[in-house]
């Protein structure tokens, strides 16, 4: 297991700088009574292919030798890191394959296909996800670039903290949500270099609550498959994500899929930004905890704004 | 007819400074790509009530002596202009009856209630609103502020292109929806006083083309309750406003209903943002008259970002 360090932070920002945006902060004063406190979004949703997971995507293709560089590179992913997977081998012009579960959005795939990368299907669950990879990896001796435990991607990830600090003077706190747990890693690499007085908190849904069971029992507890709206937050902690997220975070705070959904609305109707369901998830949590964060200062990344404009979850509602 | 002058237009910037947004300029490398042109957006769908009409209200509003705000403010709108009124005269303290057709949407409704104006039902069409606002003046000695046809409102919207025009160097073009017309005037008077190089294009629905057949016929030619999707376009010049745009306007430009859906559902997926139907107009006579402004630096007026999630136009496409 190699572990990602502040300087590979530091490395990683000089390196995808030419390739992603340094995404604004807003703020929004109805946000702000609702919850109490003043917060601070950083807009990964206007990050360029859509996500945050641009910058971790592209600090591990452009770190890649020229040799490696030229296999191409494989991720499996349900949606955003293989879309950024994409985006970045096509700016170096070499190679991608993406396995994605059957049950990804189209509107994800057609993302991953508009970078130029080659859509591999596979059944749900993260063990199917894992065994196509292999396969693909094993064809064309792609590099693999997993979508967060790689100590690449959570150095490239880490940089959206790293940006959120410099702008934000004095935040007392920080809240990410935590699928498979490569931003909150990157957001304890930060911190614990730059601010270790910020406190850190994760947000999942309940319906996919891995990370706080795992912190609760202090010990990493996976679940296969679990199924949440957010569907970016699918995902369950690895070993190197656990490594950071168990000595990092403060607590992981979760909620309802109608929480988020709620969540969700709100951002669109009062910042009038397209987030995803995922991005919704911490702002859930902020609303649903004011004793946590009435009076402070906090940092909240809103995570992506891709989402399926046929298929918006209060249609059902 | 009292006309605006620049000198109101810096009057008002500095009047409406506390209760208002500078709002941000964005970029979209795939809006460029798609246009062939370097556009910059003018975000006035992060404006206060989510649209430019907090601008021209609150100049109105607090422009008011002391005794004649007492008696309130009113006015008649199919949405934004009306909710722009009650927050101007909800921060001022004073009473706001807002004329609103039957046909306005539920979201424009709350919005004007929510900011605690008082809403008069009327009958769709020009007339029928005139009438029923004539009705609220005489009752109540309430100060008439007409969504355009009103100097203070010209005045307070021409801010919105002056910081346009500071924000971006060496703009070749302007390009804003034309509804009644007040936007498009504050830009005239912006434009004149400050970069008369710069080109200035006007932008409706084709179902409801009164400016480009006016700005042809050389005379003001005006529609009663045209229907377009661009709900916030739906009223017609008036002798104020023709007075600007006929001697400041490049041209006008039309596009079909389809093209704004289509320009406004490429927006949310591109560029991430909300941007209610009118503002999508220009951004499709962009898309669709490359021969115009391709090569050329163009900014563009994003007025406004309320829409009713529940109804987007896309539903029925």
């Amino acid at each position: 297991m190699t572990l990602p360090t502040f300087d590979d932070v530091i490395a990683a920002e000089a390196r995808i700088a030419p390739h992603i945006h340094r995404t604004p902060v807003l703020t929004c004063a109805t946000l702000d009574d609702r919850a109490g406190a003043n917060l601070f979004f950083k807009c990964e949703n206007f990050q360029k292919v859509g996500a945050f997971k641009a910058r971790g995507a592209c600090n591990a293709v452009f770190g890649l030798d020229e040799a490696t560089a030229r296999r191409g590179v494989a991720t499996h992913s349900s949606g955003n890191h293989g879309a950024a997977l994409a985006y970045a081998a096509g700016r170096r012009g070499i190679p991608a394959a993406i396995v994605m579960p059957e049950t990804a959005s189209a509107a994800k795939k057609a993302a991953v296909s508009g970078y130029g990368g080659r859509i591999v299907e596979c059944a749900a669950g993260m063990a199917a996800r894992e065994a196509a990879l292999a396969e693909v990896v094993k064809e064309t001796g792609a590099e693999l670039v997993h979508p967060y435990a790689d100590a690449r991607v959570i150095a490239g990830q880490a940089t959206a903290s790293k940006e959120l600090i410099e702008d934000v003077a004095g935040l007392d706190a920080i809240i990410a949500p935590v699928g498979g747990g490569g931003l909150l890693s990157g957001c304890c690499l930060t911190l614990s270099a730059l601010a270790p007085s910020v406190a850190l908190y994760g947000a999942e849904p309940e319906a996919a609550d891995d990370a706080q069971r795992s912190l609760k029992a202090g010990r990493l507890i996976t679940d296969d498959a679990p199924n949440t709206i957010a569907d970016g937050l699918r995902a369950s902690l690895k070993p190197l994500t656990w490594h950071f997220i168990q000595a990092g975070v403060t607590d992981i705070l979760t909620v309802s899929e109608d929480e988020i959904i709620s969540a969700m609305r709100l951002v669109w109707t009062r910042m009038t930004i397209i987030i995803e369901s995922s991005s919704a998830v911490p702002v859930a949590a902020i609303l649903k905890n004011r004793d946590v964060f009435a009076g402070r200062r906090v940092g909240v990344v809103l995570t992506g704004g891709n989402v399926d404009l046929d298929d918006l979850p209060w249609r059902d509602h």
